[in-house]
């Protein structure tokens, strides 16, 4: 399937905020003054780093904003490689416009291949292990959907994407609750047929615990790899198995050596620097 | 002066679209089918690294909109620094509310901690020198107030909060307008008597052409340390001399040595890691 | 568990939205014309209808956003049964307030009350068989939330909250797939690890493949009573069994007696009417 | 004059919320993970049972939402009977678009062709009596306006549109008046010089009480035929009768034959079932 | 009736959006440098001209939203006359927020006040003629609530509090419709039966066409004064007689005492001055 | 450079709440039962008092929000004069679209040019000295973006956007900070290197702590002319020289004839009346 950013009305309301974040009351002094109304211009978004394209539509939807007939065309897609210096997409437009928005899409871009690289990064370090790469629910506030698109951009798959659309049962439930097997059975009762549940466990004697209540899912929380192993063995394929907890590029083949199949990765999406990206006008156009 | 955040005003619109980004349609699957609505629990919020701590109200109020009756002690305050292990808040209140809100507060308070963080570190690394470290407006869209903030409770200054409270001519307007000094003249003209003027530059002849031009303030970008300092002379106290590109904790301290007035750090905000922030609810409460 | 509604977060832009709708810009020209501004009034809320209670303290939100300091008891829970002119609830506060509030209060009372009384009667209907009465996606623009948790408060169970908290392949991704195993492939291979797969047959052949290609649940879409117990049985086990299409209180006990695990019923939402309530000043207070 | 919906800008907000909340923060998972984000596809939108048709350029606008390209001929418009198994419009556009629509836009049609529906079958139930069908303030939170509109496009008339376009004196507001007369003339001196005032009256002598007072329209409510018939003579065309309260569609004759110039009915909008629609891709296309 | 400001609810968001314009992204730069965290002060909000109050709840509510715990003690209410130099409330609470509200809560109180008062001196230039003085739809985008009430808050009335509370057939639609006659019967057939219908007519002969189709109203606009008379004579009470273009306090008499029942204003909302208000720290507290 | 307004980005969601407040829930009632949908029209805007343009694209704006492909021609563009009865510009689309917009349209238009109209003859007024005419944050709340522009197109200036960029030390300020000096020196420490401190002074003494502490510019407040000059003298060109209070069309000669650099003028937003504007439709198109 074609890597595609979530539909426009997903994202661009929280485009329209970041430029109005940023032109505030009264829009872009700078080039308002210096650059005449009627003028246009051509600017390449260039890579000045290597990594992986994500978000590049969701970026270039700030410069059509600010100027409905600005054109793009893309030089390279989301979801794949630009090599350090690519010109990644050449923008066409009213002068004023580009420039006005140029700071927002940039801060988009960065950020979402940011992500898109990291993940990928990690996504080769597990090979030839079948585990996933997923991102969690720490994300920024108000990117949760581009955030996890960027994940897919990086080529992981995301895990929740937020409280409702599946049970998650932690050590907070746990106490609360007196215990993984009510916990569990409280939680089949009450969610919907296409619910699943997955428990946090953090020994094995909570793993144990977790199978017998029949947990779809198990997220062995910062266990140490031969634990983990013992763990995939005692499993044995009647649920998935999650690993999770201060994963590195470093540890992570390890980790996926043990059998996993599933790893999440919370600073994918909390901590990824961001991806070194330009816009730079043309001066010869 | 005490340091505070902006009025809740300008932020809570902000976490409470976190929390519904969370939250969903269906709420908090897991808590709701496991927790009584009446049950009462209280959490710490704890520091799991040492850092700057910056958000702790942004995050609290993450609990306060679930639960307007939850009650906190502040332990550590913004603009304070926090041990690893520190209990930065006691949060009392409705188990469900604050096992819902957790994900949020904490996305945010670790973020602003984050920068906070790395912003301290700058500071500590100029020692003596008088330069001033200070943001870009390469921020997160949409939180630009709250990362500005985490930027001041680690010590560091703001530069401008968007295109509308300053001028800043940057190569891109330099090509358009067919020089600095038109795109000065042109600026004066229009702009606000409270408005400052400043010029980025690149060699040391366009440096001369911004102070002939009557620029307040020079960004100097990406210029080596040799070059730096004979800018800084060049100048003599006519304008600010800011540095910019490329700056790194182990780099401050001499770029600081140089005689800058101001460093600006554009990763302070993009690319910081979070801070490891966690919610642990208190078993024998 | 008890049963309570959503945060208000979840609701509580909505119910501002209805009553603003209703005030306009003029407010209640009635009740400000005839009403002294200070003062005060107590009313009923009254089931003028025998059913079940959803909604009561979404409705009393109503009276509180327009006065804040308003007071209410409530008699009759959410989830509750209510007996024709029991009185719900007993709401105090400023009379201009209660009287603008009122209608807003009510049309939402009105429609949650009637698609939970609707469901309980559904719910009752099938025991004893452990068939589960589930809603669909058929809710109003705008109410999805607060409508699937008046199915809860029905003694039902919700299906997807939307589009993205599970997989259902419909007729028209078959048509687009070219099939049911491609397309279920191409679900797994995408879709997070905690999301499930169901699958929408109309014939047994139907079912057949989509139990080959592993979905965790199939749609028995429109099957006489006949097919739907030859389904269940050629099942067996291996997946949910949820029925759906043109089910009515009188066929539902039929439909549960074939051995389906879950009923999924479009007009509990669409269609249901809603409960006959009303809110009547107390002329000696 | 041609029917029409009211200006886009008046449902367009709460089509794409009513988007929003189905894509939640994942989008079509089913969807985007079957179809690829290239292919186009060709549906009809088909009326399962016969009615009124209200509401399809709104249900249109989200398809057009998702895929602002996306073409539609409409076969059956607004205002028009349409029968079992008719095409009401053929929809083209990009297929993920289409299908992720689809719920949104059959959610909304459905609703409103249902109230247009059982308004035309009141209207035409009251021929040869020049009695007008209007609906009341008992609308679905946020939908008022295109619910309104749906009444119209059934040949209905429309009553209030909220609280500030007219006064309507009801039993709550006599008690605190302390009479309908000081509530008439308190209304009167306050109101505007377009606003007309009704009076909602359960007795001959309240009808009395209201005449006198000089109100432009009375509420005959729950009053029998023969009551209703005595107070049309006792009004005697010096103001407008409008029945309420009950009517159904069996009565609603018999209820304009008694000679009142409105009768208002709250189920239309409140409790009118969805009229069955569906949205078919074309597999040959 | 005691004259209140309509619920908050309807203007709310708009002070919340004015305190939000004026601080930015980065908040009360001054103060926040300058005033202490901690710091409390009371101030007095003053009339420095005489006028007519409007809009006190409406400004307080600036400081509340920058300070829940801020008190207020009001000295002179709306709809009261303030001296030159009155104190019209008293406010206390953090420091910061009097001062950074400051600005958000003069800037509608001056406003609401001077149209208030603009609105008085109408008033009472007609007496003892008991034409009523009435504004237009002529207001400021997004106050149309609050204008219109500060206009009753002087003593006058409002006409249409939007395009769908009443019918107002102007020169254009005369034009589109080919004469008065047809106009006011299209109109007549399809607006709800509480609807008003007036026609602004220019000359006799179209206040006899008007006056012919049944018009509850005619808008007498431009017409000199003798002419005004004629119309009053002719109209004989057949209908409501509304003066409207042009008229300012010198001639508002000599209109009133043609016999119209209605005089409508445009320039009170679109053109009357603020009233000078200011708000000053007490330096003893 | 030619004069534009700020991006539609920054004013469309005022104009299409605007058109939101006029239209309500009903629509346009008048036109829409008088008018056919098909119809289209041609009109004029129209300057019925001489004056200087600014606006006319926001007010277009309104047309195109309810007619998509509604047509402008603009005669005269933002910045230019209109002589009494001049055309402005020539809209033409659906009948119906144009008369709904038509108020909405003018409301914004006759408020913005009445700004522009002000302003220009303050700043014709003061030549030759090359005192700047600016405007003050006492806008109307939501519309300082347009207002600040309109006093651009009328040849001013603007001040602070608000209240984040540039320090301005009022009264209120130095009695909390006891001094004008510790105020300055508070702000330096505090504020970005680009922002400017200003110091409102009563008082020569004032003026003489102001120049001490380093002010950027001085703010002579409510100071006789003789006090302006020697005020003046006494600045000497060490900061900008500013005056306001009070200051009308016939005495802003007087004080920019002291020397001073900036003029504010309050009413130049708050109580400029309107320009007298109108929207005629062409009866033979």
């Amino acid at each position: 399937m074609t890597l595609r950013p979530p539909p426009a009305l997903l994202y661009e309301e929280l485009v329209r905020a970041a430029l109005r974040e940023d032109l505030g009351r009264g829009g872009d002094l700078t080039t308002d003054s210096i650059v005449e109304a009627e003028a246009t211009a051509v600017g390449r978004i260039v890579a000045r780093q290597a990594g992986r394209v994500a978000g590049l539509e969701v970026a270039l939807s700030a410069f059509r904003l600010l100027d409905p007939e600005a054109g793009a065309q893309i030089r390279v897609r989301d979801g794949e490689d630009a090599a350090a210096g690519a010109t990644l997409a050449i923008v066409s437009g009213r002068a004023r416009a580009l420039l006005a928005a140029e700071r927002t899409a940039l801060n988009l871009l960065g950020r979402l291949c940011g992500i898109a690289t990291a993940t990928r990064d990690l996504v080769q370090a597990v090979r030839p292990h079948p585990a996933r790469i997923v991102c969690t629910r720490k994300t920024t506030p108000g990117l949760r959907a581009l955030e996890k698109y960027a994940v897919r951009a990086g080529g992981g798959h995301n895990h929740r994407f937020g409280l409702d659309d599946a049970v998650l049962i932690k050590d907070n439930h746990r106490v609360l609750a007196g215990g993984v097997r009510p916990a569990v059975e409280r939680a089949r009762r009450a969610a919907g047929h296409l619910v699943k549940i997955e428990v946090e466990v953090e020994t094995l004697a909570e793993l144990d615990e977790a199978l017998a209540a029949g947990a779809d899912a198990v997220l062995l929380d910062n266990l140490p790899l031969d634990l983990l192993r013992r763990a995939v063995e005692a499993i044995g394929g009647r649920c998935l198995a999650e690993a999770s907890g201060g994963i590195t590029p470093r540890t992570v083949h390890a980790v996926a050596a043990t059998g996993v199949d599933v790893i999440s990765v919370g600073w994918l999406t909390h901590s990824a620097p961001a991806l070194d990206v330009s816009f730079d006008i043309d001066p010869t156009v």
